[in-house]
């Protein structure tokens, strides 16, 4: 691993600081400074313009365009899409006399712009030396709503030392936003209306048709001259604020955004559903802002990790926690997670298989609604995979690997044809949220119809080996992505076997427990019982290399007699690889990029014996660069559970200040959204040793030396429970009522969780 | 293999006859009856403009345009090239009174178009019935001169019945061509002049900024009323032609084409040198066409091969061989065989490993000129291949997948980064070039600086095993191209080791017959003893994956385990497989899409047991597809080695009417101009037996069974040979004065052929 912190930001426990603009960081502070609610996403921009490289980005979850590509062959798709640069509903541009506001060329002072993730506001403040003299002091403050996600507040307020200044500010919702990486426009105007102290606009996305609203009022505190501004797609007024030497004024603008997913929606029931929010939701910035305080309270409640002595790390995980939660809260199931949340447009705002593996551990144990939604966006979406399955020439549903509306958008097709693990991670997103949720109501009504269809395609596209004896996939690529068209993928048919397996006894339970509905189900799904054995069959004869002798797993058929790569010969200014090597370079030699093997030992790992573990771990980390973001976590989490404290330590390294530090120097293109929930893991599956993949739930924690305590807190049958760690002991405890005893393994051993709480002494069982 | 015939052209000896005008057929008939001389190729359109689906496709060897391409990754290219269409020089818009000609739409009879191998000409005749009564009856005469390639003619025959008739005629060079693909044109009009009896104007293409001079000058035989006709990009003259009922008249065009390949070069040296040529050729239709029958009929004393009894083979042999010399004759040493050669746009116009596999040896047994500029292309070629070494990450020279000026212009990374048949190819080509025509100049001139460079760039492309024991290829795909990433596929680590065994050899030798050339050669390589021993050794090591006991090469490691594909159970409409097959279906079974084991049997043929040969075969012909129209006949050349002669007639059936007939479906596209060098060796690899990969000439002569005799033509050691096989015996005779007797093994016997011929009888030999 080659990273190296670029360290700027003022270390706080709950808030992120930057003090003064610096012109090459403007990117990165950009993503950095980010507000989201799951619902829409705005980067940390200046609303009054600026004079240097920046992305004013502001998404919508599902809002997207699609641009053609040239592929000739069946399977390879032939469009993508991508998350689409949407109305900039801060805009705000301010004149003081003849001078237009732009902190890259005006005489600025005291800038400072902080992120309180206590209330989800983003401040920015700095004194403006005018050229005619005057000193105008400016604060803009902003926040998107969490009760009402379509809601967001901008205040802009204004004292003036030194003379009298005549502040021209135009405040407007503004259509005329660039998409980031082609700079083209994308939005057609449909309607707009201005009204007393307010206005509206209403644009469409030219290809797909979608509709967005953007509606605002604003307030002052003085009387000013105002005046509508018009402009091409563009609703505005001119606000002229006239300020004698020591006065000061605000601007306060409530924002209501509503959109419609729906292709070639119409626009007239947008708007008038646009305009009724409106009139509904006219919550004053003061009040709305005590809602958004409360909000966020109630929240790190449960949700807070806290870390004694590592001051860096403590802010870095809070500012993960408070991502994850901007990103995605369950407040809608047509929504999912982008790798970049809605920060940027790398990635285009895809949701990758990173939600089901990496993500879906941190609602699963904080918000399992919004667990169960997550994978309510693939039953939403099982025609599309079913869809995409037919593409490839199989039957069931294969899962695309990059999507934001369910559609294959992944325009490599080595990615897009090769690699299953979205349709397996759903599998086995489905059997970890209702293992741990027990919900069978779910189970039922979606998950068994996604299990079937995912093990159907699996059956049509793995093959039998040539006598019979057994099963497996021939030509893929697994989550390693440095081996492409391998045979037998131990990821691969270890996960599908274990789809296979799973499906089979969801069927047997429901067969027996509600035989009506399972008759109808089977029905539906023409599912026969030859088909469930062939299923069986398949899980049964499915070949994994293993060797009893060593221990370890061969990640794929031939990866041994690979030329071994040794990772520590290769220059640091070969990094990232994918950047500096010829393409095909990456795949002829043992190098992988990420755990292969290694993840599904993590996925399932109460089921496989610590010599196994060690094993694999000792014998592919050694082969691992690291170039996923995703990947030193779970090396992380196999070390701490190893014994092997200080490497798990060194992994963890820039785990929660991967974009606060910019360690992979591309934070400017959005956060490493997906890596937050790595984050998370690190501690509570790594330092912590929390296992939820068996009938118990069970924790091993230990105490990285550094630390002299950490708390965190999980959401488990109902209750939240806060376990804190020292070098002393494990403390767990709850406030809430619990009627029946919670069981929980800690260090091996069965304990019963009561709200009495529960003390264990750590000073025997360190390692 | 789902071939069926469309048979419409009538059977002759000499000429491809097509009567009656067939819409469905026009794009057909329009590859059939091209016209080319390796500088220029014209497919065979109707030059008065036609209703109907057209390519009226003009090409020049070598001039092209490019494209984009996003491609992300480093050495995966960014551009591609192809052969662009270019000066439509035959334009002839023709008026009787208002009416328009349109074969497609107005009232013809008596349509027939000839295409005459004996004089190289295209003669397209027909009766028009205009709309005001009389009949014109046309006849349409063109072809390009082979002595002076830049030249070609055109003749216009006119007479008239049943009336008088006022005709029309403009003709013209006109740049406003569209490129088929995308209906674009990429000319820019440079500069245009007008003569008494004639034009020239001059294009550049847009992009490239490469120069076409086209000049005509024209006659007629009777007084016409005529004029200047200007429009853009056009330089033409109206003439007015008053038939009376019963006249006739003519119009002769004869035209002057002159390139600049250079990039962006000057306009003015390329229009001087083209009106000087306009003056200095100034040969009349009628002599112009006498010099071209000699000119073919030189050719065909030599190059002829004669079928009896089986006419419709005997016909398209011929064509064959007629579309050979047209393609490539060894005029230019910058020139190189396109897939589709002059006749269409599929394929781009590039060349492929094909040039050295499939067409070499056509020219090494009839024009070694011709086999040597093939070779000199790769050398002027081998900066560009070792800029694309570089990005690859190698050393030496890489030889690209598809060309027309060195640079790689294959656009699907998987077939650009991991096959090098082209770099080994080149080096056999070398070798087998060397070999039979004993050009040392060549050899050590260019050849050997060749062969170090494909060397340095295989031993940096190959890597050893884990234990150094092996060396060989690790993520390369074969010539098979049904298997992708694979590990020691054995072409090409036995085409590596052969190249690196015969550099080493080349060096020896020169080292000893000419020490101080090999001194400096070595010092401006810096080539020295130890990168030698190191060819040497990785040939010595190289892992070729052979079982002695069943006598069989794994195609590549892993192979033998792949899924067999019973290939009979491929639904007929599933063909073409890459237009109904998901992409990566095709990719992960055993079924292969051409020779792979079998190639490197083939070009190394004399070095391999008869028992190694069959084995091979009946093991790998079973798994082949054969969706590459070359693979056919090297199938049938050996089922002809190993005596399954009604399989080798059977894989032979559609090799010289591949086009003819449609069989491919696909001749709208162009002919497949390296196929028809692959049915060239059907016959004489394949029913004679020929072998040229040892030290010896060998002839292994069978009979077809449907077929009473064949004679076929050799030039080797300067003597043209004619070898005439019959159920009796092999003739062998020349009438070249042959001063040392050449010693030809014929059914592994060592003959010395002298001027006194040679007679086998062969009535004990067929099996």
């Amino acid at each position: 691993m080659t990273k190296s912190a670029d360290t700027y930001l003022v270390c706080d426990p709950w808030q992120i600081i930057e003090e003064n603009w610096n012109r090459e960081r403007n990117l990165v502070s950009e993503s950095v400074f980010s507000l989201g609610n799951e619902h829409m996403g705005v980067r940390g921009y200046a609303e009054e313009g600026i004079n240097a490289e920046t992305l004013q980005g502001s998404y919508f979850n599902g809002i997207y365009e699609e641009a053609d590509l040239n592929r000739s062959y069946k399977g390879i798709i032939t469009k993508t899409h991508f998350m689409v640069n949407s109305v900039d509903w801060l805009y705000a541009e301010i004149h003081a006399d003849d001078e237009l506001l732009d902190i890259a060329s005006c005489d600025i002072e005291n800038f400072r712009r902080v992120l309180d993730m206590k209330d989800g506001t983003l401040k920015r403040s700095f004194d403006w030396r005018t050229k005619s003299g005057p000193v105008v002091h400016l604060e803009f403050i902003r926040f998107l709503s969490m009760d009402s996600p379509g809601t967001a507040y901008q205040k802009i307020n204004f004292s003036v030392s030194g003379g009298d200044v005549s502040l021209t500010v135009v405040i407007a919702n503004n259509f005329n936003t660039s998409h980031g990486w082609n700079k083209k426009n994308y939005w057609d105007m449909t309607r707009r209306e201005w009204f007393t102290s307010g206005a509206a606009i209403q644009g469409k996305t030219i290809r797909t048709g979608q509709q967005v609203f953007s509606g605002f009022t604003f307030r002052t505190n003085i009387n000013v001259q105002c005046g509508k501004k018009v402009a091409e797609k563009f609703a505005g007024f001119e606000i002229i604020l006239a300020l004698k030497n020591g006065e000061s004024a605000w601007i306060e603008k409530c924002v209501y955004n509503h959109i419609s997913k729906e292709r070639d929606s119409a626009g007239d029931p947008v708007w008038i559903k646009g305009c009724e929010i409106m009139k509904d939701d006219p919550v004053d910035f003061d009040t709305a802002l005590e809602k958004q305080r409360k909000y966020w309270d109630t929240f790190w409640k449960n949700a807070d990790i806290k870390i004694e002595g590592d001051p860096l790390n403590q802010q870095g995980i809070r500012f993960c926690i408070f991502q994850m939660q901007q990103t995605y809260n369950g407040y809608d199931p047509t929504n999912n997670i982008g790798a970049k949340g809605l920060t940027g447009e790398a990635y285009n705002g895809h949701a990758f298989w990173d939600t089901e593996t990496y993500c879906l551990p941190f609602y699963l144990f904080s918000n399992p609604q919004a667990a169960r939604n997550l994978l309510s966006f693939r039953y939403a979406t099982l025609d599309t995979a079913r869809d995409r399955a037919r593409q490839l020439d199989c039957e069931g549903a294969c899962y695309p690997i990059a999507t934001l509306n369910g559609e294959e958008a992944c325009s490599l097709w080595q990615h897009a044809s090769l690699q299953f693990q979205p349709s397996t991670a759903v599998a086995y997103g489905i059997r970890h949220y209702v293992n741990l949720c027990q919900d069978t109501e779910f189970l039922y009504e979606q998950g068994a119809e996604m299990l079937v269809e995912i093990s159907r395609f699996l059956a049509s596209r793995g093959s039998w080996n040539n006598d019979g004896t057994g099963f497996g996939f021939y030509a893929v690529m697994g989550p390693d992505e440095f081996h492409m068209m391998v045979n037998h993928n131990c990821y691969t048919n270890f996960m599908a076997k274990k789809t296979f397996e799973y499906t089979e006894q969801v069927l047997q339970t429901m067969e027996k427990e509600q035989p009506k509905k399972f008759a109808v189900f089977c029905k539906k799904l023409k599912l026969s019982q030859n088909e469930r054995m062939n299923f069986v069959l398949c899980a049964d004869k499915m070949i994994i290399l293993f060797d009893e002798k060593t221990k370890i797993f061969e990640q794929h058929e031939g990866y041994y007699t690979l030329p071994r790569m040794e990772i520590s010969k290769i220059p640091v200014t070969d990094f990232p690889l994918y950047h500096n090597w010829s393409y095909d370079r990456i795949y002829r030699t043992s190098m992988i990029k990420q755990p292969d093997v290694l993840m599904f030992l993590f996925l399932y790992n109460q089921e496989f014996s610590r010599d196994i573990k060690k094993a694999n771990y000792d014998y592919y980390e050694p082969n691992t660069i690291h170039e996923s973001s995703l990947s030193p976590s779970i090396h992380s989490i196999f070390a701490s559970e190893l014994g092997k404290h200080s490497e798990a330590f060194r992994f963890f390294g820039f785990a929660t200040r991967m974009d606060l530090d910019n360690y992979n120097r591309n934070t400017v293109e959005g956060l490493h959204t997906t890596s937050i929930a790595a984050a998370w893991m690190n501690i509570v599956y790594g330092f912590a040793g929390l296992r939820s993949d068996g009938n118990y739930l069970s924790l091993n924690p230990v105490l990285p030396e550094k630390w002299t305590g950490y708390e965190f807190g999980i959401l488990y049958r109902n209750a939240h429970i806060r376990i804190s760690v020292t070098a002393k002991d494990i403390v767990l405890s709850s406030n809430d009522e619990i009627s029946e005893p919670i069981p929980l393994k800690i260090f091996s051993e069965l304990h019963s969780f009561t709200s009495a709480g529960l003390t264990i002494s750590l000073s025997k069982k360190q390692d």
